[in-house]
């Protein structure tokens, strides 16, 4: 069995996959294309396994790097019968503090531009009295899985409330409330902060619209580390320039890379980072953690053991 | 007895006041030259106050809005037998915040000059891997006080471990390790962040200087929301550019206001905020809740009851 692998496991890691009976390990820089039909399974979606994927292949274990899987080709993997897991988990922790992070920037004003501007540094814009404490403020997070569990958790830990929005109002873990979706729309909860973590499907595309954004009863501060399309970009800048929004801090967009002439960029309030939330420090350790126990089950079984993605509803 | 003040007090917290015998409130904007001699009590360190403790005047109590008293004409009050108290303990909380969220700000890049630069943003510069999580990263806090301990008590709850440096390494509340001044001059330990929060007295002037920022084993993170100048600003500069300092945050400075031309402006990795760490949404609230009690004390026994300042060792 031949694994295809653009995570960098260490000598040792590879050694343990291979002590698995009968698997091969292939760096993804020691690939030659005559290699490709023989690719059993993928470890990290690449542009080399998307052109393995579309030409003869018997690929049929995908283990992702993400917890999306949204970028994948999913009609073409049900069709063949691939397997897929996701890296859902593993980015927890750090998107939670990188979520507070964004928070306490805006309401401590931290990098503020003011903050940057030597002639209005201290005697301008920024009236002490704008800046708040955190505790006790309210954030709702759309999406109750382990992202949303992860920062719901960091944000009580350090005295914020939370409420969950996941499809029918469910319990979820680290949430002592949740709303339904259809709720939260009918009558959107008061929020001083608004987190999206849900995974991109049809009936999350462009769901932070014009709309989503007028209803709000008060300005609130919109974060979004789930996915770019989830948010209709043009209807956010006109939130954040005509005060709908208070402020805004994306690490994902509509178009990856985002482009250096987005209008983003002369957009108030708005902090941007570049799809960085979810970096972990030994990504190949946590990644490891997942692939070698799904690659043990499917070697043994055909079956995978953690983190099976469902090709169908995309998540 | 006649109180000055230039903390906004609601006509409610007046009247309180003003139900003590023989007490009479003047706000500043009611002020008029000829009261200056008829002054008792000043509510808030103001020039006004600097200008009626520096002609002839019967001033017996001064109440700062104020952690740190260094500001104030010591001598002088000591000569006058003033009883000063200061706001201890009212900014620890807020403060507490704006440490974490700069110590998060650079852990996950926030805003890193890269991400405000649309030609860098995506493919440029930061790398994804140096983010990291804060969890475990070792903070060092000079300063065991109101201040230090909110700190260190923050950071904690976010997984962080502290270490309080003071005088003698006594044990101080919500630290779990504290170390003498001495000792960690000596020895400095190894640590992610340094935060200082020490008061301004001699023994703390350019404490955190050339030969401090050159003997730490690895380079810090330094944090000074104490006061600017205990910090050789000179020098810190110097510790940036040379990497001796893997960064700093700074929200008090040897000269306030920062002039425009400061070469601090030009520092590398410096976040900077215009003295606003220590503000709190209530501040007339939390003001009134340690002057009240001392005032009521000072009516009836001449004596302070919260909070009192000793002016010859200056906090």
């Amino acid at each position: 069995m031949n694994i295809l692998t653009a995570t960098n496991f260490s000598a040792a890691q590879i050694s343990q996959l291979e002590s698995l009976p009968d698997v091969h390990v292939i760096r993804q820089n020691n690939f030659q294309p005559k290699m490709a039909p023989t690719i059993d399974v993928i470890m990290a979606w690449s542009p080399l396994a998307a052109k393995i994927l579309a030409g003869p292949n018997r690929v049929k274990f995908i283990q992702t790097s993400s917890a999306g899987i949204d970028y994948l080709p999913l009609a073409a993997l049900v069709q063949q019968k691939v397997l897929v897991a996701h890296a859902g988990g593993i980015h927890g922790d750090a998107i939670a503090q990188s979520v507070l992070g964004y928070i306490l920037d805006f309401a401590r004003y931290i990098t503020h531009p003011q903050n940057r501007d030597p002639q209005n540094f201290w005697q301008g814009r920024i009236h002490r009295r704008v800046l708040y404490s955190v505790v006790k403020k309210r954030v709702l997070i759309y999406g109750t899985g382990h992202v949303g569990q992860a920062i719901s958790q960091l944000l009580q830990q350090v005295g914020l409330s939370t409420i969950g929005v996941n499809h029918n109002g469910h319990a979820a873990p680290a949430f002592v409330e949740t709303v339904a979706l259809a709720a939260s729309n009918a009558q959107p909860p008061v929020a001083d902060f608004i987190v999206n973590t849900l995974p991109l499907t049809s009936a999350t595309q462009h769901f932070f619209n014009a709309d989503f954004f007028a209803r709000q009863p008060q300005p609130p501060i919109f974060i979004n580390v789930g996915r770019g399309p989830s948010v209709d970009t043009a209807a956010l800048i006109t939130a954040l320039e005509n005060g709908q929004l208070a402020g805004a801090a994306l690490d994902v967009f509509e178009q990856e890379p985002l482009p250096a002439d987005s209008p983003l960029w002369q957009a108030p309030n708005l902090i941007m980072t570049p799809h960085t939330t979810g970096t972990v420090d030994n990504v190949e350790d946590v990644l490891f953690a997942i692939f070698y126990p799904n690659l043990q089950s499917f070697c043994r079984t055909g079956k995978l053991s953690v983190n099976q993605a469902d090709l169908k509803l995309g998540y």
